[in-house]
Protein backbone atom coordinates (compact mmCIF):
# COMPACT_ATOMS: atom_id res chain seq x y z
CA UNK A 1 0.00 0.00 0.00
CA UNK A 2 1.58 3.11 -1.12
CA UNK A 3 0.70 6.24 1.07
CA UNK A 4 1.53 9.85 0.68
CA UNK A 5 3.40 11.91 3.23
CA UNK A 6 2.27 15.13 4.67
CA UNK A 7 4.71 17.11 6.66
CA UNK A 8 2.60 19.20 8.49
CA UNK A 9 1.14 21.50 11.35
CA UNK A 10 2.86 24.46 9.42
CA UNK A 11 0.40 25.95 10.18
CA UNK A 12 -2.25 23.45 11.97
CA UNK A 13 -5.35 24.98 10.21
CA UNK A 14 -3.64 24.97 7.44
CA UNK A 15 -2.55 21.52 7.35
CA UNK A 16 -6.85 20.74 7.94
CA UNK A 17 -7.69 22.43 4.73
CA UNK A 18 -4.82 20.93 2.64
CA UNK A 19 -6.28 17.28 3.96
CA UNK A 20 -9.60 18.82 3.51
CA UNK A 21 -8.72 19.87 -0.32
CA UNK A 22 -7.00 16.43 -0.89
CA UNK A 23 -10.14 14.80 -0.11
CA UNK A 24 -12.77 16.79 -1.76
CA UNK A 25 -10.40 16.33 -5.14
CA UNK A 26 -10.22 12.79 -5.10
CA UNK A 27 -12.88 10.99 -7.20
CA UNK A 28 -14.68 8.76 -4.44
CA UNK A 29 -18.16 7.30 -4.36
CA UNK A 30 -17.09 5.36 -1.07
CA UNK A 31 -14.23 5.51 2.06
CA UNK A 32 -12.14 2.46 0.16
CA UNK A 33 -11.69 4.58 -2.96
CA UNK A 34 -9.65 7.30 -1.08
CA UNK A 35 -5.88 7.72 -1.05
CA UNK A 36 -4.26 6.75 1.72
CA UNK A 37 -2.03 9.41 3.47
CA UNK A 38 0.47 9.66 6.78
CA UNK A 39 0.39 13.30 8.40
CA UNK A 40 3.34 14.29 10.36
CA UNK A 41 1.49 17.15 12.39
CA UNK A 42 4.34 18.86 13.76
CA UNK A 43 3.01 22.35 15.34
CA UNK A 44 6.21 22.75 17.47
CA UNK A 45 8.62 23.42 14.25
CA UNK A 46 10.12 26.57 14.92
CA UNK A 47 8.76 29.64 12.88
CA UNK A 48 10.42 29.28 9.79
CA UNK A 49 10.15 32.99 8.93
CA UNK A 50 11.74 33.97 12.04
CA UNK A 51 15.16 31.75 11.33
CA UNK A 52 15.40 33.07 7.34
CA UNK A 53 14.97 36.87 8.46
CA UNK A 54 16.06 36.95 12.13
CA UNK A 55 17.71 35.44 14.87
CA UNK A 56 15.07 32.43 15.45
CA UNK A 57 16.10 28.44 16.39
CA UNK A 58 17.05 26.71 12.68
CA UNK A 59 13.39 24.50 11.50
CA UNK A 60 15.75 22.05 9.67
CA UNK A 61 16.45 19.50 12.72
CA UNK A 62 12.80 19.73 12.88
CA UNK A 63 12.25 19.39 9.47
CA UNK A 64 14.09 16.24 8.72
CA UNK A 65 13.34 14.20 11.63
CA UNK A 66 9.63 14.92 10.01
CA UNK A 67 11.02 13.26 6.80
CA UNK A 68 12.77 10.65 8.34
CA UNK A 69 9.63 9.51 9.88
CA UNK A 70 7.64 9.58 7.03
CA UNK A 71 9.75 8.02 5.17
CA UNK A 72 10.54 5.31 7.64
CA UNK A 73 6.97 4.60 7.71
CA UNK A 74 7.41 4.44 3.79
CA UNK A 75 5.55 7.27 2.23
CA UNK A 76 6.06 7.07 -1.23
CA UNK A 77 5.50 10.78 -2.42
CA UNK A 78 5.77 13.51 0.34
CA UNK A 79 4.09 16.81 0.04
CA UNK A 80 4.57 19.72 2.82
CA UNK A 81 1.55 22.24 2.67
CA UNK A 82 3.86 25.24 4.49
CA UNK A 83 5.71 27.37 1.42
CA UNK A 84 8.44 28.98 4.07
CA UNK A 85 9.26 25.69 4.75
CA UNK A 86 10.95 25.29 1.16
CA UNK A 87 13.61 27.27 2.31
CA UNK A 88 14.82 23.92 3.36
CA UNK A 89 13.54 21.63 -0.08
CA UNK A 90 16.58 20.69 -0.75
CA UNK A 91 17.74 19.90 2.46
CA UNK A 92 14.43 17.96 2.91
CA UNK A 93 14.55 15.81 -1.00
CA UNK A 94 18.42 14.98 0.00
CA UNK A 95 17.38 13.70 3.12
CA UNK A 96 13.92 11.24 1.50
CA UNK A 97 13.43 8.56 -0.26
CA UNK A 98 10.67 9.50 -1.14
CA UNK A 99 10.14 12.73 -3.69
CA UNK A 100 9.10 15.77 -1.73
CA UNK A 101 7.09 17.88 -4.65
CA UNK A 102 7.83 21.74 -4.92
CA UNK A 103 4.90 23.90 -3.84
CA UNK A 104 6.39 27.16 -5.63
CA UNK A 105 7.31 24.99 -8.71
CA UNK A 106 3.30 23.82 -8.96
CA UNK A 107 1.95 26.94 -8.58
CA UNK A 108 4.50 28.79 -10.91
CA UNK A 109 3.47 26.47 -13.18
CA UNK A 110 -0.10 27.41 -12.81
CA UNK A 111 0.31 30.42 -13.05
CA UNK A 112 1.90 29.89 -16.45
CA UNK A 113 -1.58 27.90 -17.45
CA UNK A 114 -3.70 30.56 -16.57
CA UNK A 115 -1.18 32.93 -18.84
CA UNK A 116 -2.19 36.54 -16.41
CA UNK A 117 1.30 38.08 -15.71
CA UNK A 118 2.09 39.81 -14.04
CA UNK A 119 2.45 38.06 -11.31
CA UNK A 120 2.79 38.47 -7.40
CA UNK A 121 3.55 36.56 -5.02
CA UNK A 122 1.87 37.01 -1.34
CA UNK A 123 4.36 35.50 1.22
CA UNK A 124 5.76 35.53 4.93
CA UNK A 125 8.95 37.30 4.95
CA UNK A 126 10.98 34.26 5.29
CA UNK A 127 10.09 33.15 1.55
CA UNK A 128 10.25 36.66 0.24
CA UNK A 129 13.68 37.00 1.39
CA UNK A 130 14.31 33.32 0.67
CA UNK A 131 14.18 34.08 -3.18
CA UNK A 132 12.26 30.26 -4.13
CA UNK A 133 8.97 31.84 -6.03
CA UNK A 134 10.98 34.44 -7.59
CA UNK A 135 13.58 32.44 -8.93
CA UNK A 136 10.88 30.46 -10.07
CA UNK A 137 8.99 32.93 -11.90
CA UNK A 138 11.61 33.88 -13.31
CA UNK A 139 12.98 30.47 -14.55
CA UNK A 140 9.39 30.06 -16.68
CA UNK A 141 9.45 33.62 -18.39
CA UNK A 142 6.59 35.05 -16.12
CA UNK A 143 6.75 38.64 -15.11
CA UNK A 144 6.39 39.31 -11.33
CA UNK A 145 5.63 42.24 -9.21
CA UNK A 146 7.18 42.57 -5.95
CA UNK A 147 4.67 43.57 -3.18
CA UNK A 148 6.00 46.78 -1.54
CA UNK A 149 6.56 46.99 2.07
CA UNK A 150 2.90 48.63 3.20
CA UNK A 151 1.15 45.09 1.20
CA UNK A 152 4.06 42.59 2.71
CA UNK A 153 2.89 43.73 6.49
CA UNK A 154 -0.69 43.31 5.53
CA UNK A 155 0.16 40.03 4.60
CA UNK A 156 2.37 39.50 7.91
CA UNK A 157 -0.70 40.62 9.55
CA UNK A 158 -3.18 38.57 7.94
CA UNK A 159 -0.82 35.50 8.02
CA UNK A 160 -0.75 35.88 12.12
CA UNK A 161 -4.02 36.12 12.49
CA UNK A 162 -5.12 33.21 10.79
CA UNK A 163 -2.26 31.19 12.84
CA UNK A 164 -3.83 32.98 16.20
CA UNK A 165 -7.55 31.87 14.69
CA UNK A 166 -8.52 35.28 14.77
CA UNK A 167 -10.39 35.14 11.32
CA UNK A 168 -12.10 38.44 10.87
CA UNK A 169 -8.97 40.54 10.49
CA UNK A 170 -7.12 37.77 8.41
CA UNK A 171 -9.44 38.16 5.76
CA UNK A 172 -9.73 42.34 6.07
CA UNK A 173 -5.95 42.29 5.49
CA UNK A 174 -5.45 40.32 2.93
CA UNK A 175 -8.35 41.40 1.31
CA UNK A 176 -6.66 44.94 1.38
CA UNK A 177 -3.17 43.66 0.17
CA UNK A 178 -4.71 41.97 -2.83
CA UNK A 179 -6.79 44.81 -3.87
CA UNK A 180 -3.59 46.76 -3.30
CA UNK A 181 -1.57 44.27 -5.88
CA UNK A 182 -3.79 44.77 -8.72
CA UNK A 183 -3.29 48.66 -8.13
CA UNK A 184 0.46 47.79 -8.58
CA UNK A 185 -0.63 45.78 -11.71
CA UNK A 186 -0.82 42.06 -10.86
CA UNK A 187 -3.31 40.22 -13.34
CA UNK A 188 -2.72 36.98 -10.83
CA UNK A 189 -1.60 36.63 -7.26
CA UNK A 190 -0.23 33.45 -6.01
CA UNK A 191 -1.59 33.01 -2.29
CA UNK A 192 2.16 31.38 -1.48
CA UNK A 193 1.36 31.10 2.37
CA UNK A 194 -0.73 28.14 3.30
CA UNK A 195 -2.61 30.27 5.81
CA UNK A 196 -3.73 32.78 2.91
CA UNK A 197 -6.18 30.50 1.40
CA UNK A 198 -8.27 30.23 4.92
CA UNK A 199 -8.24 34.16 4.88
CA UNK A 200 -9.42 33.92 1.19
CA UNK A 201 -12.47 31.74 1.81
CA UNK A 202 -14.20 34.78 3.05
CA UNK A 203 -13.57 37.27 -0.09
CA UNK A 204 -15.62 38.30 -2.55
CA UNK A 205 -13.58 38.16 -6.12
CA UNK A 206 -11.54 41.23 -5.98
CA UNK A 207 -11.12 40.96 -9.81
CA UNK A 208 -7.46 39.62 -9.56
CA UNK A 209 -6.88 35.78 -10.52
CA UNK A 210 -5.94 33.62 -6.82
CA UNK A 211 -3.55 31.30 -6.81
CA UNK A 212 -4.12 28.85 -4.16
CA UNK A 213 -0.67 27.09 -3.16
CA UNK A 214 -2.81 24.74 -0.45
CA UNK A 215 -4.87 23.79 -3.27
CA UNK A 216 -2.48 23.52 -6.07
CA UNK A 217 -0.20 21.51 -4.00
CA UNK A 218 -3.27 19.16 -2.96
CA UNK A 219 -4.53 18.94 -6.84
CA UNK A 220 -0.77 17.56 -7.31
CA UNK A 221 -0.08 15.33 -5.00
CA UNK A 222 -3.63 13.70 -6.18
CA UNK A 223 -2.55 13.72 -9.87
CA UNK A 224 0.40 11.60 -8.98
CA UNK A 225 -0.80 9.14 -6.83
CA UNK A 226 -3.77 8.30 -8.96
CA UNK A 227 -1.81 8.33 -11.73
CA UNK A 228 0.70 5.94 -10.19
CA UNK A 229 -2.20 3.87 -9.44
CA UNK A 230 -2.49 3.84 -5.74
CA UNK A 231 -6.26 4.18 -5.64
CA UNK A 232 -7.44 1.07 -4.33
CA UNK A 233 -10.70 0.46 -6.32
CA UNK A 234 -10.94 -3.14 -6.37
CA UNK A 235 -9.95 -4.08 -2.62
CA UNK A 236 -9.57 -7.68 -1.36
CA UNK A 237 -8.79 -8.86 1.65
CA UNK A 238 -5.83 -11.24 0.73
CA UNK A 239 -4.24 -7.85 -0.55
CA UNK A 240 -3.25 -7.46 3.82
CA UNK A 241 0.49 -8.43 4.11
CA UNK A 242 0.18 -7.38 8.13
CA UNK B 1 8.00 14.90 21.84
CA UNK B 2 4.74 13.07 23.00
CA UNK B 3 2.67 13.05 19.61
CA UNK B 4 -1.59 11.85 19.45
CA UNK B 5 -1.90 9.32 16.76
CA UNK B 6 -4.76 9.06 14.96
CA UNK B 7 -6.40 6.00 13.21
CA UNK B 8 -8.35 7.72 10.20
CA UNK B 9 -9.59 7.73 6.92
CA UNK B 10 -13.14 5.90 8.15
CA UNK B 11 -14.07 7.94 6.81
CA UNK B 12 -11.78 11.13 4.97
CA UNK B 13 -14.15 14.02 5.68
CA UNK B 14 -14.84 12.45 9.49
CA UNK B 15 -11.01 12.38 9.68
CA UNK B 16 -10.40 15.95 8.16
CA UNK B 17 -13.21 17.07 10.52
CA UNK B 18 -11.83 15.75 13.66
CA UNK B 19 -8.60 16.89 12.64
CA UNK B 20 -10.06 20.68 12.69
CA UNK B 21 -11.95 20.05 15.91
CA UNK B 22 -8.47 18.93 17.08
CA UNK B 23 -7.02 22.04 16.40
CA UNK B 24 -9.60 24.39 17.66
CA UNK B 25 -9.92 23.02 20.50
CA UNK B 26 -6.20 23.34 21.27
CA UNK B 27 -5.59 26.91 23.10
CA UNK B 28 -3.24 28.68 20.96
CA UNK B 29 -1.78 31.94 19.73
CA UNK B 30 0.93 30.55 17.55
CA UNK B 31 1.78 27.58 15.95
CA UNK B 32 3.84 26.14 18.35
CA UNK B 33 1.14 25.99 21.22
CA UNK B 34 -0.56 23.22 19.33
CA UNK B 35 -0.10 19.43 19.96
CA UNK B 36 2.10 16.74 17.66
CA UNK B 37 -0.35 14.84 15.97
CA UNK B 38 0.35 11.72 13.35
CA UNK B 39 -2.78 11.03 11.07
CA UNK B 40 -2.72 7.40 9.67
CA UNK B 41 -5.39 8.56 7.14
CA UNK B 42 -5.96 5.04 5.96
CA UNK B 43 -9.63 4.86 4.15
CA UNK B 44 -9.00 1.50 2.36
CA UNK B 45 -9.77 -0.51 5.47
CA UNK B 46 -12.69 -2.71 4.72
CA UNK B 47 -16.41 -1.30 5.63
CA UNK B 48 -16.68 -2.30 8.99
CA UNK B 49 -20.42 -2.40 9.36
CA UNK B 50 -20.51 -4.52 6.19
CA UNK B 51 -18.24 -7.02 8.25
CA UNK B 52 -20.36 -6.81 11.53
CA UNK B 53 -23.48 -7.60 9.47
CA UNK B 54 -22.80 -9.13 6.59
CA UNK B 55 -20.30 -10.93 4.80
CA UNK B 56 -18.20 -8.34 3.88
CA UNK B 57 -14.06 -8.66 4.58
CA UNK B 58 -12.62 -8.50 7.87
CA UNK B 59 -11.39 -4.58 8.93
CA UNK B 60 -9.45 -6.05 11.57
CA UNK B 61 -5.95 -6.50 10.47
CA UNK B 62 -6.18 -3.39 8.72
CA UNK B 63 -6.96 -1.95 11.99
CA UNK B 64 -4.07 -3.36 13.68
CA UNK B 65 -1.67 -2.68 11.08
CA UNK B 66 -2.85 1.05 11.66
CA UNK B 67 -1.95 0.79 15.29
CA UNK B 68 1.11 -0.81 14.76
CA UNK B 69 2.63 2.21 12.47
CA UNK B 70 1.11 4.66 15.34
CA UNK B 71 2.88 2.74 18.00
CA UNK B 72 5.89 2.12 15.83
CA UNK B 73 6.59 5.98 15.47
CA UNK B 74 5.69 6.16 18.84
CA UNK B 75 2.10 8.02 18.93
CA UNK B 76 1.41 8.41 22.89
CA UNK B 77 -2.38 8.39 22.82
CA UNK B 78 -4.32 6.60 20.37
CA UNK B 79 -8.10 8.17 18.80
CA UNK B 80 -9.55 6.92 15.94
CA UNK B 81 -12.36 8.87 14.89
CA UNK B 82 -14.77 5.71 13.49
CA UNK B 83 -17.46 4.46 15.94
CA UNK B 84 -18.10 1.35 13.94
CA UNK B 85 -14.42 0.57 14.72
CA UNK B 86 -14.76 0.39 18.40
CA UNK B 87 -15.95 -3.48 17.79
CA UNK B 88 -12.80 -4.03 17.70
CA UNK B 89 -11.43 -1.49 20.52
CA UNK B 90 -10.07 -4.84 22.78
CA UNK B 91 -7.79 -6.13 19.83
CA UNK B 92 -6.47 -2.60 19.37
CA UNK B 93 -6.06 -1.83 22.77
CA UNK B 94 -4.27 -5.61 23.07
CA UNK B 95 -2.21 -4.70 20.44
CA UNK B 96 -0.90 -1.18 21.31
CA UNK B 97 1.35 0.09 23.83
CA UNK B 98 -0.25 3.76 23.37
CA UNK B 99 -3.57 3.82 25.32
CA UNK B 100 -6.90 3.52 23.01
CA UNK B 101 -9.25 6.29 23.86
CA UNK B 102 -12.98 4.76 23.82
CA UNK B 103 -15.48 7.26 21.68
CA UNK B 104 -18.05 5.66 23.07
CA UNK B 105 -17.49 5.44 26.58
CA UNK B 106 -16.43 9.31 25.88
CA UNK B 107 -19.80 10.15 24.38
CA UNK B 108 -21.86 8.28 27.10
CA UNK B 109 -19.48 10.03 30.24
CA UNK B 110 -21.03 13.28 28.38
CA UNK B 111 -24.40 12.33 28.11
CA UNK B 112 -24.50 11.46 31.89
CA UNK B 113 -22.96 15.15 32.76
CA UNK B 114 -25.79 16.48 30.59
CA UNK B 115 -28.14 14.61 32.29
CA UNK B 116 -31.04 14.12 29.28
CA UNK B 117 -31.99 10.48 29.02
CA UNK B 118 -33.81 9.11 27.46
CA UNK B 119 -30.52 9.19 24.97
CA UNK B 120 -30.92 7.42 21.45
CA UNK B 121 -27.65 6.59 19.53
CA UNK B 122 -27.74 7.04 16.16
CA UNK B 123 -24.83 5.08 14.66
CA UNK B 124 -24.45 2.22 11.77
CA UNK B 125 -26.00 -0.69 11.81
CA UNK B 126 -22.58 -2.40 12.27
CA UNK B 127 -22.27 -0.27 15.74
CA UNK B 128 -26.00 -1.38 16.58
CA UNK B 129 -25.05 -4.71 16.10
CA UNK B 130 -21.77 -4.68 18.08
CA UNK B 131 -23.67 -3.11 20.72
CA UNK B 132 -21.23 -1.46 22.43
CA UNK B 133 -22.73 1.72 23.30
CA UNK B 134 -25.72 -0.19 24.77
CA UNK B 135 -23.75 -1.74 27.26
CA UNK B 136 -21.66 1.81 27.78
CA UNK B 137 -25.29 3.56 28.76
CA UNK B 138 -26.30 0.30 30.38
CA UNK B 139 -23.28 0.82 32.91
CA UNK B 140 -23.81 4.44 33.49
CA UNK B 141 -27.52 3.77 34.62
CA UNK B 142 -28.42 6.13 31.39
CA UNK B 143 -31.84 5.25 29.68
CA UNK B 144 -31.76 4.38 26.07
CA UNK B 145 -34.27 4.41 22.99
CA UNK B 146 -33.42 2.18 20.16
CA UNK B 147 -33.89 3.64 16.60
CA UNK B 148 -36.79 1.81 15.04
CA UNK B 149 -36.04 0.45 10.89
CA UNK B 150 -37.42 3.38 9.50
CA UNK B 151 -34.81 5.67 11.44
CA UNK B 152 -32.14 3.50 11.12
CA UNK B 153 -32.62 3.31 7.32
CA UNK B 154 -32.51 7.14 7.57
CA UNK B 155 -29.43 7.05 9.69
CA UNK B 156 -27.46 4.75 6.98
CA UNK B 157 -28.84 6.77 4.38
CA UNK B 158 -27.08 9.91 5.79
CA UNK B 159 -23.75 8.14 6.16
CA UNK B 160 -23.34 6.67 3.42
CA UNK B 161 -24.62 10.06 1.31
CA UNK B 162 -21.49 11.78 3.69
CA UNK B 163 -18.92 9.46 2.70
CA UNK B 164 -20.54 9.96 -1.52
CA UNK B 165 -20.17 13.92 -1.10
CA UNK B 166 -23.68 13.83 -1.08
CA UNK B 167 -24.30 16.90 1.52
CA UNK B 168 -27.79 17.95 0.91
CA UNK B 169 -30.02 14.50 1.11
CA UNK B 170 -27.60 13.41 4.00
CA UNK B 171 -28.58 16.58 5.87
CA UNK B 172 -32.33 15.93 5.19
CA UNK B 173 -32.19 12.01 6.05
CA UNK B 174 -30.00 13.07 9.34
CA UNK B 175 -32.57 15.88 10.37
CA UNK B 176 -35.72 13.31 9.84
CA UNK B 177 -34.07 10.34 12.01
CA UNK B 178 -33.53 13.14 14.98
CA UNK B 179 -37.11 14.17 14.33
CA UNK B 180 -38.48 10.73 14.65
CA UNK B 181 -36.07 10.37 17.91
CA UNK B 182 -37.09 13.03 19.42
CA UNK B 183 -41.42 12.20 18.89
CA UNK B 184 -40.20 9.14 20.31
CA UNK B 185 -39.28 10.29 23.67
CA UNK B 186 -35.36 10.61 23.37
CA UNK B 187 -34.41 14.05 24.99
CA UNK B 188 -30.90 13.88 23.70
CA UNK B 189 -29.23 12.13 20.58
CA UNK B 190 -25.72 10.38 19.87
CA UNK B 191 -24.26 11.43 17.08
CA UNK B 192 -22.48 7.64 17.52
CA UNK B 193 -21.11 7.76 13.66
CA UNK B 194 -18.29 10.00 12.70
CA UNK B 195 -19.89 11.06 9.37
CA UNK B 196 -22.55 12.43 11.10
CA UNK B 197 -21.77 15.39 12.56
CA UNK B 198 -20.61 16.85 9.19
CA UNK B 199 -24.66 16.23 8.18
CA UNK B 200 -25.51 18.05 11.54
CA UNK B 201 -23.46 21.08 10.60
CA UNK B 202 -26.13 22.52 8.60
CA UNK B 203 -29.16 21.37 10.58
CA UNK B 204 -31.52 23.87 12.38
CA UNK B 205 -31.77 22.88 16.83
CA UNK B 206 -34.31 20.91 16.51
CA UNK B 207 -35.26 20.53 20.28
CA UNK B 208 -32.90 17.79 21.41
CA UNK B 209 -29.41 17.95 22.95
CA UNK B 210 -26.94 16.54 19.85
CA UNK B 211 -23.75 14.54 21.48
CA UNK B 212 -21.09 14.88 18.76
CA UNK B 213 -19.04 11.94 19.03
CA UNK B 214 -16.22 13.42 16.51
CA UNK B 215 -16.03 16.70 19.13
CA UNK B 216 -16.06 14.60 22.06
CA UNK B 217 -13.23 12.30 20.79
CA UNK B 218 -11.15 15.55 20.13
CA UNK B 219 -12.12 17.41 23.58
CA UNK B 220 -10.82 14.42 25.46
CA UNK B 221 -7.96 13.54 23.19
CA UNK B 222 -6.77 17.60 23.49
CA UNK B 223 -7.35 17.38 27.66
CA UNK B 224 -5.48 14.68 28.05
CA UNK B 225 -2.44 15.88 26.04
CA UNK B 226 -2.46 18.99 27.86
CA UNK B 227 -2.83 17.45 30.79
CA UNK B 228 0.14 15.04 30.02
CA UNK B 229 2.17 18.33 29.62
CA UNK B 230 1.98 17.48 25.33
CA UNK B 231 1.67 21.11 25.30
CA UNK B 232 5.37 22.78 24.44
CA UNK B 233 4.94 26.26 25.39
CA UNK B 234 9.06 27.00 25.83
CA UNK B 235 10.27 26.48 22.97
CA UNK B 236 13.88 25.37 22.97
CA UNK B 237 16.05 24.37 19.61
CA UNK B 238 18.21 22.51 22.33
CA UNK B 239 15.21 19.74 22.71
CA UNK B 240 15.74 18.29 19.11
CA UNK B 241 17.50 15.24 19.35
CA UNK B 242 17.30 13.97 15.76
Amino acid sequence: MAMIGVLGGMGPAATVDFMGKLVALTPARRDQDHLPVLVAHLPHVPDRSSHIVGDGPDPMPHLLRGISLLNDARAALIAVPSNTSHHWHGQMQAASAAPVLHIATICVARAAVIDAAPVMVLASRGTMRSGFYQRALSAAGIAALAPDERTQALVDSSIADVKGAHLSPAVAALGSAILRARAAGARAVILGCTELPIAAQALSDLGVTLIDSTLELAREAVRRAIDAGWQQRDLRDAEVTA
